[in-house]
């Protein structure tokens, strides 16, 4: 059986969003900046259909994040922003007509909604029935290899509190937000033992593998 | 002038000391973890008078806190534990007769107490009036070396907050405390600036220095 993966980038204050989250802005007051160590990357840019950017430590990381992936797990704001639930003209994510998946994708939200299917291999389906569904369904649709969980943060922490997870890549961005969302919050000693497996320097952001047992 | 350089064990939910800390256990419920992985090692052992001891990535970072140092400052609860105030048979430190230290050490404190002299170049001296003071004290120590801050969490939350550090070597030990004292509690954005200088990848800690700026 494959492996369950959470890749979630942290600001040195164990931040995984800013305060004041909303449907527009999921990321809450500031926490852009947890991403700015991604955009400026060749291979980011790419998966997103532009041309440029720069190779540095971070490009073989953000290049293993898709490795051995057979199926992705996100959160609802995650997948897509705007006024909810689905209504009139429903949101199809931010993910463009060919999103960078290429596997099925299962959406945690609490609004049912036909599956989406996109270009190049990227199906949405959304999950009403809470975490250990979306990993049931995403572990028969991944066959032996493994399922990434892909943020945001409070899906994050739920599957680490759960227990749920085998692995852990923290992204931590030298970044102070003051509030919001943290990572670690109300999961006690114990709940959750971390081994470190790798760790990666790059100028704006330090990669480090964990794995996950209780 | 010398840098004013912290360094601190901070556990991977942002923790720099357990709950429950008290004046026989300063480090709180669990926070003994946060020390783990200093203590094998040589350069460890035989600071403190030891044999024996392991040579890992972490050796040459535990060398690097005494290069340059002039003085140091720590927090009352790093000096020694016990009844306080002084008593009347005062507390001479956890650090024996032979302190690893042959500098000046500053110790923050609410209570007066003279010169405390110790065996190779160490002598403590007790600061009442503040962090600034402290460091100003330091600073004259020093000469044109740097002030190093050892701790403990809330010492190294002061000096971060009031915008006096020049580096922080955070030492990110992959445990989780679930309380205890946050070391970037109550900064807000923007409050401080840090920028990676250094990563390095060790078993049972990632050691990142950062640039700390306003």
């Amino acid at each position: 059986m494959g492996k369950v993966r959470a890749i979630i980038t942290m600001s040195l204050d164990g931040y995984v969003a800013g305060p004041d989250q909303t449907e527009e802005n999921p990321l809450g007051v500031g926490g852009e900046q947890l991403h700015e160590w991604m955009f400026p990357l060749k291979v980011w840019r790419e998966s997103h259909g532009d041309e440029g950017g720069e190779v540095t430590a971070s490009s073989p990381v953000v290049e293993g994040w898709w490795e051995n992936v057979g199926a992705i797990i996100m959160g609802r704001n995650m997948f897509g922003g705007g006024p909810g639930p689905w209504g009139e003209d429903p949101w199809t994510g931010w993910w463009g007509d060919n999103p960078p998946y290429h596997v099925p994708v299962f959406v945690l939200t609490h609004h049912e909604r036909e599956p989406l299917i996109k270009e190049g291999g990227t199906t949405f389906f959304f999950v009403t029935d809470g975490i250990e569904s979306a990993l049931d369904q995403a572990r028969a649709a991944a066959d032996d290899k493994d399922v990434l969980l892909a943020g945001g943060g409070e899906a994050a922490q739920q599957y680490l509190k759960a227990g749920l997870l085998n692995e852990i890549q923290l992204h931590v961005a030298p970044v102070i937000l003051g509030g919001g969302v943290r990572l670690f919050e109300g999961i006690g000693p114990g709940e959750a033992k971390l081994e470190t497996m790798e760790v990666v320097e790059s100028p704006a952001v330090t990669h480090i593998r964990y794995r996950v047992s209780r």
